[in-house]
């Protein structure tokens, strides 16, 4: 497959063409950023972890049942993902209270809660990802009734199947941020990335964090801590 | 009715007990408060303004078939109302963009919505009255699911009953926000007040801003636009 002209430059990935219509090549980049990008740094190495990282996840989700966009690695950071146009949420599951949820509601971090939630953010950078309501989707004509409800079925159906993933090598999966898109026939699938960017992940033991957490508040180094994740999760 | 004890102060209004359990006094105070409580002014009229606001308009309500927890105005800036159990949250009903909600998803103020949308803010002044979603209010055990069905579909009566009443006399209800509390026998009713402080207000003609707003921008005189208001219900 030829990797063809740059599409997008996003926060953490490059998006390029390639020879087929509907397939991508996604190129994981070292830079780190958080708080919608007020924070940012570059970080050797973080590409390569988090390409091998989403890699294997989507490769389990699908051995599971769960289709994604993910075609197959081509290099240590790039990936082939199929073209789908996404839908503008980001789609969040918590199983346990952290970062802005606690923050919003004055919940302490690592609550449980009673049942998993799924909340949506509106993935607008200008406006800063605002949560919204189900209500704010349709105002706003980004899903319609049918699809916010089909995302929030198959996020907690990933919320499932991950938990499990991780809970076989000692890791509490705290919350994740997911995004979906359209394919070609209009079907929804999931898409972007999962790794140690986009959740919330806890030692089961020692509830030391192995998430970009690490980043955000400064609390070691970001390489170690994935690294730890990608070699439970049986990658190197 | 005898006014007793103090049992609250809040930032607009002062609650009293009275010889009767489940009455209370409701002193209009002409505190003028914004950005929770950040921003304040006394002023002078305004408790009368609101006093004579809330009532006139509860008393529609009721013409209406919309009971509420209003009994009767006893003096220029007092009410008696039914005492209950607040559930901590401002239902706010939209039929246009304005305010937060403009700047939250970036619709531009005084666009009209296809339909009027019902949101839930968590009334805590401590976390800045946040939006919040039916899984958060359920979360936080605020209110069960039936009740939160229950409030949206008072808060789109009370909203078709308020758009008429403002309309027969050329204003535009722009938005507003309800509160609603349980009475000895769980039975879910409207109280708090409605006013020029709760409800954004728009001359149908000019567009000029009969409302709040006129405090929190620096528009003008708020007890002005307040009498505008009151006047124009029939009220002196
Ligand atoms: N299969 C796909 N098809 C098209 N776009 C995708 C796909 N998967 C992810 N994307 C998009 O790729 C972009 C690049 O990712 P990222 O660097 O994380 O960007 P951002 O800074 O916008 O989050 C994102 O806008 C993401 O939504
Ligand atoms: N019928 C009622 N019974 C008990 N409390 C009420 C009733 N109606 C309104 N309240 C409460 O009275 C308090 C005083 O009003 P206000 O000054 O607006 O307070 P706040 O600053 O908390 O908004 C509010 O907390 C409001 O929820
Ligand atoms: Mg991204
Ligand atoms: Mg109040």
């Amino acid at each position: 497959m030829e990797k063809g002209a740059l599409l997008y430059e996003g926060k953490a990935k490059r998006l390029y063409a390639t020879d087929q219509e509907d397939v991508l090549f996604v190129e994981y980049k070292n830079s780190a950023t958080a708080f919608n990008g007020q924070k940012k740094a570059e970080i050797e190495g973080k590409g390569i972890l988090n390409n091998k990282i989403s890699t294997i996840i989507f490769e389990k989700l699908k051995q599971q049942g769960i289709e994604s966009h993910f075609i197959q690695k081509v290099s240590e950071n790039e990936q082939l993902v199929k073209k789908v146009e996404i839908i503008p949420l980001e789609v969040v599951v918590r199983n346990m209270a952290a970062g802005s949820f606690s923050e919003r509601l004055g919940i302490e971090e690592g609550t449980p809660l009673k049942r998993p939630i799924v909340e949506f953010y509106y993935k607008n950078d200008a406006l800063n990802d605002p949560l919204i309501t189900n209500n704010h989707i349709e105002i706003l004509c980004i899903a319609t009734k049918e699809e916010v409800e089909t995302l929030a079925n198959l996020a907690l159906k990933v919320n499932e199947a991950l938990k499990e993933i991780f809970q076989t090598i000692g890791v509490i999966l705290v919350d994740f941020k997911l995004e979906f898109g359209r394919d070609r026939e209009g079907n929804i699938l999931l898409a972007d990335e999962i790794s140690p960017d986009t959740c919330r992940l806890w030692d089961a033991e020692t509830k030391e964090k192995l998430d970009k957490d690490v980043f955000r508040r400064d609390l070691g180094s970001l390489t170690d801590v994935y690294n730890i994740i990608l070699s439970r999760l049986g990658g190197k």
